[in-house]
């Protein structure tokens, strides 16, 4: 998406560590306006595909798979929540995310009501690195018994693996600025087309 | 609003401990149809004001913005976000908050460079109880030298007396839905008109 790499080189700062700071307009401040573009380049993506909810991670991921619903016929967005502690109250599907930015693991939940067999879900998120996240939402669909249909992301970090790894196992990700490589000391980003 | 105290009262459970629990909707699944209404009717109130940015607060605030945004000229929305630990950084403002649900203070911080001495901030939020939440925006507004022109929020119980408190001080808090009692034994809920 055009329009989405050119707000990355314009607007964002590359960190040591492999961090790509957008917070201009994607995941502190958010532009919703260019939000809704890209609800509408995931809907032309999986256009031939039957999604019946939309499920995200706390925080970042909520604003966009709100706004990107309304491409997918106001479907349900779900967002998972990232806990404390594990409550194993057995009303929740659970899970752990490792964070690399926070060093540690987390338990990610989803209460049970809202997740199920007969849903076909797409996973969105603002970033996709190493693609721990997703793999936490990837196993609370099929804890859930869902179906995932499909992934968007919006900006992956392609040099990081994740995206591939899970393309080679046959999901549909769709991430609308895959950045192929990112320089520190220069700022220089490229992506990948 | 009438179809926000409907979907209360047909899908909202109170819980011990003045909790209303309305994520079926509101705050973990999200229904943008709703969503987007709320937005509708914040802009029939707010009408006369001038918005230049919308500020809220991770996590459930944030899908309610990003779609009410779309009613207010898509201006930018903020969200503050809540902070492991204080970090002093310059950067950005800082203000604590004092979570019952959690039962201790934590810090909330937004980037300088995204709240300015020129913005007129409308405060949206899914629920207001004491006013914490609200309280710590308001902080981190005037830290900016921004004005508040308003305060939307889809579920206040009014019982907590922080809606009455700050339209006492002149803030003008509008509540879609303003609890007025609400019985975790008989599951009974009434409103304030």
């Amino acid at each position: 998406m055009q329009e989405l790499e050119e707000r990355i080189q314009s607007e964002g700062t590359v960190k040591a560590g492999n961090v790509l700071k957008v917070d201009a307009f994607l995941n502190h401040q958010c532009d919703v306006r260019l939000f809704d573009r890209m609800g509408s380049a995931w809907a032309a993506h999986f256009a031939g595909k039957h999604i019946t909810k939309i499920l995200t991670i706390e925080a970042s991921g909520i604003g966009i798979a709100c706004v990107a619903a309304q491409h997918f016929g106001n479907v349900p967005v779900v967002f998972a929540k990232k806990a404390q502690s594990i409550n194993l109250d057995g009303d929740q599907y659970t899970t752990t995310v490792y964070s690399f930015t926070k060093q540690k693991e987390f338990p990610v939940i989803v209460a049970k009501k809202y997740l199920n067999a007969g849903d076909h879900v797409l996973l969105i998120d603002d970033f996709l690195a190493n693609g721990k996240a997703l793999r936490g939402l990837i196993d609370l669909c099929e804890a859930a018994g869902a179906t995932v249909e499909g992934i968007g992301i919006a900006v992956e970090k392609g040099f990081q693996g994740g995206g591939d790894a899970l393309r080679a196992e046959g999901y549909d990700v769709d991430s609308l600025a895959i950045v192929e490589s990112m320089n520190p000391e220069t700022g220089e980003i490229t992506f990948r087309h």
